[in-house]
């Protein structure tokens, strides 16, 4: 018989067993602290009408798309969770509570060009809270709370989240008579940490920014100091009623989080963050590993006017961030914060060695209903050979049953890593620890 | 500013919040018991060259892919979990640890004509044991054994898995002399369930089997008796050598469950068990909720000899079975067995009263270390509008939180079912059974 190729799509992640379960891991993580704050979770389908997925599109997002026709419908993979969530959002208005809290894990489509971790499927994982007409500011520190509680499990090292207000930075842009360039300033700006600061100059100067305007706001956007020294400052300037709005959101959003008691150290005012899109209004954040600046921001977002202004004309202000899942485990194991190698999908393996099958389930019982995920090896073969298959799973205790185990009602139970080994009681086994 | 109407495709289900919480926590509840018996999670595209999904497929399949170019690929959304194992199998062989124990939970895609309670886009939930060469039979059983834990903790009434061997049936019909019709005859037979033994005796007579032979399989199918019986009974009937394999693989099986100590009015053997597919060799299974026959089988699969033909030449034997979790919740919910009310995402819902953030975290605090899933109402309204919002999203108990509670370290906590009310200290809130 003809044999087919077994190839995957280039750009699209398929991991190995060890690698999938740390990744799972990760998204368990995430999506258990998503829910432990009282959020839905929501899933929408991955295929959408191309016309609903690309109400606002244009640009990068139409070429991306994996677009195609299926009977006479035009048909689009999605792209996002944004779009979506609007689109759910608008559609059962009517029968939504708000508040509305949502998370949604998923995989998104983007055509992109393949290149070193970039992906064309990948995980996204967010989260957002939409008001109806309005949503209270501390729903923008509720989210700041998240991040942190996800991040501190997640154990990747310090991490600060990011925080700042695009009123601020409009307020302020204005304050220059540079209204009609904020959009392109925010976007330009936006790339400072990636690009540096005199990059960004020679940019703003060729949007016809004068020098003077230029120095002004890179002086603002990299003020130094304490979260309180940069509020005071910050409260000094008092541009116009616009900045003043945002300065007074950024304290009630510090003050929120100094009151939830998280680690200062955890989060911090940066005027630089702007966040590319022109679809944010209020509140951005980003958050960066701080002993790996290289991977960029793992989590973004921040507070939106108006969720669903293509589908509806209620308005839905939101807040809310996403972590890009995908490319976050790739940089994670690349940067080498993450190994996959001794990482095993049960605690413990058995290795029969007597026929009485009664017996040995009855162990695994004990250790199933202790919660102990539990594996046992069937292979029929020799010692040996189960002795390989243990060592080739990775597990840090076996346990062995023989004969002998099974007419005194013991196990031997073998530490993998100290290569010990002792005779336990079937009665005992309950007490072991197996960590 | 034109609006698009925010519509959802037909034939792709999109839930309620209450509805995918439901979901989610039967999906949670199946992922979660596969992985305690030491499975790796796996994951693989969504979308792969045609060429490798279609290598085997022909006829429904083909015409029922969603198939697409983007650039120079030919391109295709999955269809089902077992392609994609076998291409991953096979790709990557020389570095899986044999036997492969993997479930993957996901998304496929077929565009079926859409018809009440089939799904274009529909999740399924499988797991399999892949050998390398050999596969112990006790795989097979302990598949069996994941079924019954999965269907016991979802408690949707009584189950039975009933379980056959398709070397026991096609040894039968080759005993007939009907070798050549074995693949129409387990076709027609599989349906005997849903379409009745008259009608399927008379699409036999179709196939030119005599009335005498269509009255013996129908005779040997339906035969009765507990499984000792039937186990007995088909010792006796001995027609050849592979309906003796089928017997003693057949038997094995059932004593492994009774080792296991298996509920033994969770499985038995049922001879009308053939499955469609012309794939599965040996143990073929399918799971039955007792209470609600007509929903069909909501856990079906079996033995392979051969997962990967197609692109190895390697011999990979393997035993699983898939849930197909989108129709399954459907006819849960159309039965009334599932119901979505009184969901809730949350544990207990914070109203805050006071304006004292700091005492409200803690008691938020609280409750979190305790593990409970813990949502805080922040709509900047009265107490009516508040505790309206607490109502409709159905917590059970409410927590209020007003300047008395402050100033006297203490929280209102209401229970909303019994309408009762009570002040707890905060030194006591640890001790509070929120169930």
């Amino acid at each position: 018989m003809n044999k087919t190729e077994p190839k995957t799509l280039s750009g699209f992640m398929e991991l190995m067993p060890s690698e999938q379960l740390v990744f799972d891991n990760i998204k368990n993580t995430i999506i258990e602290t998503y829910r432990s704050y009282g959020f839905y979770p929501l899933d929408t389908p991955v295929i959408e009408y191309s016309e609903v997925l690309l109400a606002k599109a244009g640009g990068e997002t139409e070429k991306q798309i994996y677009r195609f026709n299926k009977g006479d419908n035009d048909l689009s993979l999605r792209f996002d969770l944004t779009v979506p969530l609007a689109k759910y959002v608008a559609k059962r208005y009517n029968e939504l509570t708000f508040p509305f809290k949502r998370y949604q894990t998923g995989k998104v489509f983007r055509g992109e060009r393949p290149q070193k971790g970039r992906f064309r499927e990948f995980y996204q994982c967010d989260i957002d809270i939409i008001g109806d007409e309005e949503l209270s500011l501390k729903y923008d520190s509720e989210i700041i709370a998240i991040i942190n509680d996800i991040f501190t499990k997640l154990n990747l090292g310090k991490f600060v989240v990011r925080i700042n207000n695009r009123k601020v930075l409009s307020g302020f842009f204005e304050s220059l008579g540079l209204t009609d360039k904020i959009t392109d300033i925010l976007r330009i700006v936006d790339k400072l940490d990636k690009i540096g600061e005199s990059e960004v100059k020679e940019i703003l100067k060729d949007y016809n920014i004068s020098e003077n305007d230029v120095n002004k706001i890179i002086e603002f956007i990299t003020m130094k100091g304490s979260t309180k020294e940069k509020l005071n400052n910050l409260r000094n300037y008092n541009c116009n009623e616009l900045f003043m709005r945002g300065v007074s959101e950024l304290e009630s959003v510090i003050e929120d989080l100094e009151n939830r008691n998280i680690n200062p150290e955890n989060y911090m005012i940066d005027l630089t963050i702007a966040r590319g899109l022109d679809y944010y209004t209020g509140t951005v954040y980003e958050t960066i590993l701080t002993e790996y600046p290289g991977i960029g921001s793992v989590c973004s977002g921040g507070r939106y006017e108006n969720l669903a202004e293509y589908y509806t004309d209620k308005k839905l202000p939101g807040v809310g961030v996403s972590i890009g899942l995908t490319r976050l485990f790739y940089q994670l194991v690349e940067a080498g914060i993450v190994t996959v190698e001794n990482t095993t999908p049960s605690e413990v393996i058995i290795l029969p060695m007597s026929e009485n099958y009664k017996y040995i389930y009855e162990v695994n019982n004990i250790l199933r209903n202790k919660g102990i995920k539990t594996d046992i090896c069937y292979i029929e073969k020799g010692f040996k050979q189960k002795m390989k298959y243990a060592n080739k799973m990775g597990n840090k205790y076996v346990i062995i049953i023989g004969d002998d185990e099974v007419n005194n009602n013991t196990v031997a139970l073998k530490n993998m890593q100290s290569g010990e080994q002792e005779i336990i009681e079937l009665d005992n086994l309950n007490k072991v620890d197996f960590n």
